[in-house]
């Protein structure tokens, strides 16, 4: 029942592929040995060598006779990610825009940022905001160094096929077309790849943090609602239309308070930014900021801040349970607001979730909050970035020259 | 990040994958001409009809001249699955066994059930029953038919590695060995595949059902609770040990009824049997029966059954509106009991799904009863009895004759 399945494959499918499965190693896990390589992808030694010249002739790689260690046989080539092959990732989120240059290897080349204040920005304004900071991050780039890809990450639901938000409350913006804009406003020649910040957080954490080598992941990402990125099987959650994964629209207490899409009681009435300030009188004192502060305070001993988070943290708890009952995941990853949130509320939360929680599935669920932090967003839309390249790189390379 | 994806592809893995892609054409389509599967599988024609053959000379297919056109080039062969290869498929329901003898081409050979009373019953006495219905069916097999494998679905979540029944509430089994039970009892030398009945529900709607030719499936089984059964981007959602899909202890109502899991406000306390029963004082008054004759009377016009019906419905619409935010699917179907409730409580639950579901998830997905009705989880055992066939057609031949 398949559909992807149903097709026969081709000999240069099965070359296609197998230099994929060679660059993602090493773009995944950085230089290495052929005999590593061999190990890993199940392919023969003579294979691995033919192909790793592939990528290195395409610029992708470079092959490194390493240092002899005196023993005996043959010294195993290294093949390490290329340094001079990098990708463009912005993140739009709700209180900061953020641009990265990420090389092949996964590493951070140069960063920049700036806050902007929640007023409903157009996307003309955002777009010349993150081409400004596209420009710091490109500026220092090595003569000859190559851009394969731009990945954009937002805070709101995505249409995959052309880069359009098709709903971001907190930007205010209903099918505005970003990826478009983006692209002209930088006009670099390669492909563009907008996602979900919740699921290119999801993306990160699988890549280069804390549910690395797991295949069933919920990331959660607290920010003014609640989103959620969730791989299944190793696999994103898309959906039919890519809307997958609004976790915080899931109705957990039906006599609780209106939610902003108009519905009562979802999730995220209870657990969102708002929650945090439900005890909060004056209408200054809202935002990001002050939602951290209320953390502080209840780790500081502030009694009410304490029943806040204490409150906030079971009904955190009651509906990671929920997802667990559903998704039967190894990890629940707690990124943005809850990053900062859990360890302040840890106990109330495992409270939440024991309740709710099936023995089978909660057997193996394990709670992390996200190692990369505020930055997942933006390092998963450079794994976007780099995704093209590294399905069908020799594809990707042919593509762009023409 | 897709561990299956990292393995190198081998000559002889590619012919597998394009037998089996073959195998699974015309097994679930039904006889089609060697153009059509050219077609459908992006093939040539000669790899085609040397695939065709392969698959023939193994007894899978048969190849047929056909009935010329009178037209002008080539007659194109028929590829028809062969006849006389089955599998045995049983169901263990709260309420009723069953057992079938299913081809090859999905056609139910014979069929056999017996209601059983909801006591509790051993695997020892299931198994015995199952037995009989098995022995019944296989009974009028043609000579020389052959089967291929066991499938077997059960109303619990089951440990797919080994068909251990974790749990089942309904049948009052914790951790209870039916597929070896089941192996010993039957003696036939094939491979024995386990799953929820849910999960089979969904595969059998997707394969010959309301769903056929979707990726993204919600299937939900309402017995005396409710199941899920979820496919996304065509495959099964199992989660990290099989657990997935435990969607009736999703808390909705967060102030509701206990739950028998122990929690509150379980989805499954609002709209499973016990919620059409709630109204009922006597104990003796339970049950399937009791729950389809308050559906028939809110239907004849009994107003507290319609109140009730109302009320089961609208909730069912919440919980649909809950999945169809986090999954997207196409289509939700619904199974067992909510086959029967749907037409009657349609408008609530309709009402319940358009106050929970986000615009754009909603846009796109669509409500259908299962098209197979009660017979969704036996079919669907069926479908994964031949899945090890389908899936390395001359594999799992030479591993029956070894």
């Amino acid at each position: 029942v398949v559909t992807a399945a149903r097709a026969g494959r081709t000999q240069e499918e099965v070359r296609r592929h197998n230099l994929s499965t060679i660059l993602r190693e090493v773009h995944e896990r950085g230089a290495r040995s052929r005999a590593q390589l061999t190990e890993a992808t199940g392919l023969n030694r003579s294979t691995i060598g033919v192909l790793a010249s592939e990528l290195a002739a395409a610029g992708l790689v470079r092959e490194v006779a390493p240092v002899a260690k005196g023993g005996a046989g043959r010294p195993s080539f290294v093949v390490r990610p290329a340094k001079d092959v990098y990708v463009v990732a912005v993140d739009v989120g709700v209180d900061v825009l953020s641009a990265a240059r990420v090389g092949l290897d996964g590493a951070v080349r140069a960063q920049s940022r700036m806050l902007q204040r929640r007023s409903n920005p157009s996307v003309t304004t955002v777009v010349k905001r993150l081409g400004r900071l596209v420009d710091e991050v490109v500026a220092d780039a090595p003569a000859g160094a190559t851009c394969v890809g731009v990945g954009a990450s937002v805070c709101g639901t995505v249409r995959i096929s052309d880069g359009m938000v098709r709903l971001s409350p907190n930007l205010g913006w209903v099918d505005v077309p970003l990826g478009r804009a983006l692209s002209d406003r930088l006009g670099l020649q390669v492909p563009y790849a907008l996602g979900n910040d919740a699921d290119l957080g999801a993306l990160a954490e699988m890549t280069r943090g804390t549910a690395r080598g797991c295949q069933d992941v919920v990331y959660l990402s607290g920010e003014v609602g609640l989103g959620g990125g969730i791989v299944t099987s190793g696999r994103p959650l898309g959906g039919s239309g890519g809307y997958a994964g609004e976790v915080g629209h899931v109705i957990v207490n039906a006599k609780g308070r209106r939610c902003r899409c108009g519905a009562r009681g979802c999730w995220e009435t209870e657990v969102g930014e708002d929650a945090l300030l439900a005890h909060v009188e004056s209408d200054r004192e809202r935002g990001r900021g002050a939602a951290e502060a209320v953390i502080r305070a209840a780790a500081e001993g502030d009694r009410q801040a304490r029943k806040v988070v204490d409150r906030v943290g079971w009904w955190l708890g009651v509906g990671i349970g929920n997802l667990v009952n559903i998704f039967n995941p190894e990890v629940v990853v707690l990124g943005g607001l809850l990053h900062d949130l859990y360890p302040i509320a840890q106990h109330r939360v495992q409270e939440g979730v024991a309740a709710v929680t099936l023995q089978a599935p909660g057997e193996v669920v394990r709670l992390s909050v996200s190692e990369l932090a505020s930055g997942a967003p933006l390092m998963g839309a450079a794994e976007l970035a780099f995704e093209p390249l590294i399905a069908d790189p020799l594809g990707a390379l042919e593509h762009q020259a023409s």
